[in-house]
């Protein structure tokens, strides 16, 4: 599992005193990219090299409590599944009293940059994800 | 069906060159909030009232092609489902060539602003999404 | 003089209930965007192109009246200056009773993608600015 | 001064590929954000008070340096000027090498939230802005 410490922003919120329900999906990405980053696949590299792009293809969420500006959270990461070119991450947000707010699944597929085309999930990439399955 | 124009915006891509995913759930919201203020539900109401909130308690989406900025958008939107106090949408986003390059799916429940519980759907809002159904 | 229509969305406003302050650059931002677009200098097809980019270098606003959600808006854009390689764009956000509620000022600089050097502003998008100014 | 850490994240950025000039502003509105709840003015309490909102009259920014996804950043935030229903926070972001990549700037206003008269700051929220002053 990878573990990630956020909290709502302001901008996270809408007029509904709450968090606007599509930035639940940012938060999730936040936590995506910072293990990214860390096991040395960083987006920064990855837009450099030209070669691959990541897309995600599917979303989904649910959202259990109301967020509230300045609630912290914990994004807990992990990859559900590991195919050969996709790969799928499931995450729970969580409170300081351990509840779970909401959850988040994306689809994320390996595709080459030029054409389109499914590539394999890259071996560092693979590992990485194995570590957190 | 309630259709609505948009466009894909700077704002709502990223470095990858295309439409950053969760952007897709505000396009799909844009149209929602256009057709309440036309049925007469607008959200400006709704919090003038400040007796019913109308929060998202799911929302899933598919990326069908990747969108660049410009992309113009036809949000076709649906009533896929008008329970006693919740109603699914469902929304296509087509593009100016006819074809669908994104769904998304959002379920909203109406509560008690003070208490938090479920309420039924208003019939002016359940009019409305009869409509679309 | 050039207008553009829009309106304050739900994603826009913050749990004060108005306009979170940044998003009122993204409004301004649309307006320019939809300018550039008119006037045969997509930013899709600079994008396309490679060759200039078109960072803004310095940007203003001031908050004249709060935006509330479904607050329609025009946009009113001119070219204050027009420079060498530079040009400056001033907007006005009046509201429905012609009350201006908010002002925005971007100063944008035309770069080589790939030097990052400033180039002359061109001549088709310097024709369209002068058309406005 | 007050500092925070941050850093650019996929959807700071846009199709150029480098931070989209408005959220310039919601990095340094963060340092603020966080500022006040480390000084005992969380927006949490004042929203839940419900007696005073502190809507932002004016916001500037310049851009030195594109930022691109990934890049890590200091704010570094002081109080410009304090009056008696306003104050002014200025902003450096402060790349890893220790340059300057950009600057904000920030007018506050404390107004009464129903009559939307100004008052004064109060004394907490004062004695905070003056230790960074």
């Amino acid at each position: 599992m990878f573990s990630h410490r956020t909290l709502v922003r302001l901008h996270d919120t809408d007029a509904a005193g709450i968090l606007f329900f599509a930035h639940q999906f940012k938060i999730a990405h936040d936590a995506y990219e910072t293990f990214m980053e860390g096991s040395g696949n960083s987006f920064a590299s990855i837009f450099k090299d030209k070669t691959m792009l990541i897309p995600i293809v599917h979303a989904e969420a649910d959202y259990v409590a109301a967020l509230e500006v300045g609630d912290y959270l914990s994004v807990r990461m992990v990859a559900e599944q590991i195919g050969d070119s996709s790969f799928t991450l499931s995450y729970r947000l969580v409170d300081n009293d351990d509840r779970v707010v909401g959850t988040v699944k994306t689809v994320h597929v390996c595709i080459n940059r030029q054409s389109g085309e499914k590539i394999p999930v890259p071996d560092k990439l693979r590992r990485a994800l194995e570590a957190i399955a």
